[in-house]
């Protein structure tokens, strides 16, 4: 059996997403199509609409016959360190190919890409260096520093954010030595960041969130499974997740802790534990103090991600020893279909990472998945009281999804 | 003008108060009464029922004239801190009597026994030893060292709460060299911990509390002025606090914490922080939780604080700052009456310690003053969003109250 690799958050699935699926399995000519897909926080900084279980349920829905989990210590993370992860994970389940969508569609331009980069990386650095020193935020420091070197050569736009994902992955794949086949196509019809949806059946991400949020009509570019487990959500659950429902927590977090301490969070740098304790105390929603934390040198995803770290507790150190110990990695299994159950039981042996099924297993793992385990525990924070204990305890002890053949 | 202090919580202003505060002015021929009071937590680790202000206001309501507060690092302790810092407030206010009330009434029997202690101090130190070495809590230890070591003197009962209060303050006074004179009365009608309410106009205020909670009669057992206030606040802020509205942040740094942050909590020695956790896992509720938690080495109280210093993020370092920098001590001044104001401007210049009048000051202070101003930041905790934010901002900003004379 041939298996294709997708990375994906799924945030909700969506037409694009389906589109995405049936391509890289044509594409690749794969029997099973994989997905490693952030958990219950994202690589943009923010919780998932609705957990990691129901939108590894859209996915198999859907099509794909695997899903498994990007360790949070991966998926919260600029886009090197996302990839990264996610090369790893899909190169231990033996996918042949990695297949993405992105705004460019031709995988020879990453391929061109990533040789010139890899043999002008000294100059390369040294040029993020001095956009650094400007005053720009690391990714326009990193595009004006590509932009400077890189113009005259190819034109593959790294502003855009699926081709800048794109490049990882396939710089990824050279430096981990991945057997794996990287492929792409043209994302279509939706630009990851529009806002507004259009009358069509493919939106982005981000404007269906967005409708969500005005309790909008979003059925017409879902499909009718991610419909009804968005439906069946918000019933048994009562909300989906936004940022505005963390708010009490982090405000607590400035409230009790100490700058000292503060600084002591991933991402929390050059005195932003000071700027979130000020704009936190002048803050009246977790909206209003995003804008008050905003500076032209940190982007919005930046300050969201050390938000989701303030959440979560996630230290620096904790960061630093979960890059330096790469040996704890291990593949969290969320769900499979009847195609994917075979590919298991049969390439399982050959998988370099374990494979872990339920969360609750986490604990004979290191840093890296007690992280995934405090993620998944402040993600249920929506709940009150002993709601909140059943929650954790169902997502503890669940074992991965199985979607029978219909 | 001669002043009586009294040391004081107020949790909710009682009959047994009034009776107390009419009686201490008549012992002590006082022409002025001041009360030192716990802040937003008290001393027994419970949030107060409502905030200090609006205590400070049933006491002037009641005849006091005067209303300080005492700091947290202070008053979320244990009887000897607890009872060094009402000394030296009460003190430097210039009071010539401290006034307490006890089970005992007497108040040569607390001489006698300072003097016996004082030169029976090795010896008593050896006996909480030993008792503790055989898993004893502390106050059980001490009582039992007491017990052993003075049985045959004085009949002065040190497992009664009020007389270890007053053994203490008589303690200090002697400790601190302070001029005032230690007076007690006899408490009358109701015990400390009576749970029960009876039929009378006196009951103990953890009964009114029990009564509060379940949304029982209490009219009866206080002044009209309280209860006109409990009311009040009530209907202004849609609740009274009691541990179960700060249950979910609890969980929440259990939740977050390594067992070695945890660790770094006041009064979390001995492996609590384990037991912490587990429990905490557990619990489907506070009061659950305390149950859960509580072994016979610690007393509820004992554990109470504890929990009251988790909310805040009070840690072992702090409390150790502060009790090697008492000359960062104040006076926060919470309200006065017309003759409370006269004293004052009276004999401030002669008070030993700065006059604090609002919250907000407190930040050119030390460690003491930046607890005080966390604890009232979480004691607000059970306001969402920018009500909190309101809230806070009140109570920062505000002044001291001041009660004309009918």
């Amino acid at each position: 059996m041939k298996a294709v690799g997708l990375v994906v958050e799924y945030n909700p699935f969506h037409n694009g997403h389906l589109h995405h699926v049936i391509k890289a399995k044509e594409d690749s000519e794969a029997d099973v199509v994989i997905a490693v897909m952030s958990g219950s926080f994202l690589q943009r900084g923010e919780p998932a609409l609705v957990s990691k279980r129901v939108r590894a349920e859209m996915a198999l829905q859907a099509g794909v016959d695997i899903v498994v989990e990007l360790p949070y210590g991966y998926a919260v993370q600029t886009a090197p360190y996302f990839a990264e992860g996610a090369v790893r994970l899909l190169t231990a389940l033996q996918c042949a190919t990695l297949h993405f969508g992105s705004e460019e569609g031709d995988i020879d331009r990453f391929l061109q890409l990533n040789a010139f980069m890899k043999k002008n990386d000294h100059d390369y650095q040294q040029q993020i260096k001095a956009f650094l020193k400007k005053g720009y935020a690391y990714p326009r420091a990193s595009a004006e520093a590509f932009a400077f070197l890189h113009e005259a050569r190819t034109q593959l736009p790294l502003s855009e954010p699926n081709n800048i994902l794109g490049y990882h992955y396939v710089q990824q794949i050279d430096a981990q030595a991945s057997p794996m086949e990287p492929l792409t196509t043209l994302r279509i019809a939706a630009n990851y960041h529009d806002e507004d949806m259009g009358e069509g059946t493919i939106a982005s991400a981000t404007s269906i969130r967005k409708a969500l949020l005005h309790k909008k009509e979003v059925d017409h570019v879902l499909p009718a499974s991610t419909a009804r487990l968005l439906d069946y959500y918000k019933q048994t659950h009562g909300h989906v997740h936004f940022w505005e429902n963390y708010y009490s927590y982090l405000k607590y977090q400035i409230l009790t802790r100490t700058p000292a301490e503060l600084e002591q969070i991933a991402e929390c740098e050059e005195g932003l534990e000071y700027r979130l304790i000020e704009t936190g105390l002048q803050a009246t929603s977790f909206s209003d103090w995003l804008t008050r934390l905003k500076t032209k040198r940190y982007t919005k995803t930046r300050l969201q991600r050390l938000f989701v770290h303030l959440l979560t507790n996630t230290t620096k150190e904790e960061m630093a020893t979960v890059r330096s110990n790469r040996e704890n990695d291990y593949i969290r299994l969320l769900g499979m279909s009847e195609t994917g159950k075979s590919y298991l039981n049969q390439y399982k042996k050959a998988f370099s990472l374990p494979v872990v099924t339920r969360e609750a297993e986490l604990r004979h793992y290191g840093v890296l998945a007690s992280l995934d385990q405090r993620a998944t525990a402040c993600y249920w924070l929506t709940k009150p009281g002993a709601l909140h204990s059943e929650a954790m305890k169902q997502e503890f002890q669940a074992t991965p999804l199985f979607l029978k053949n219909s």
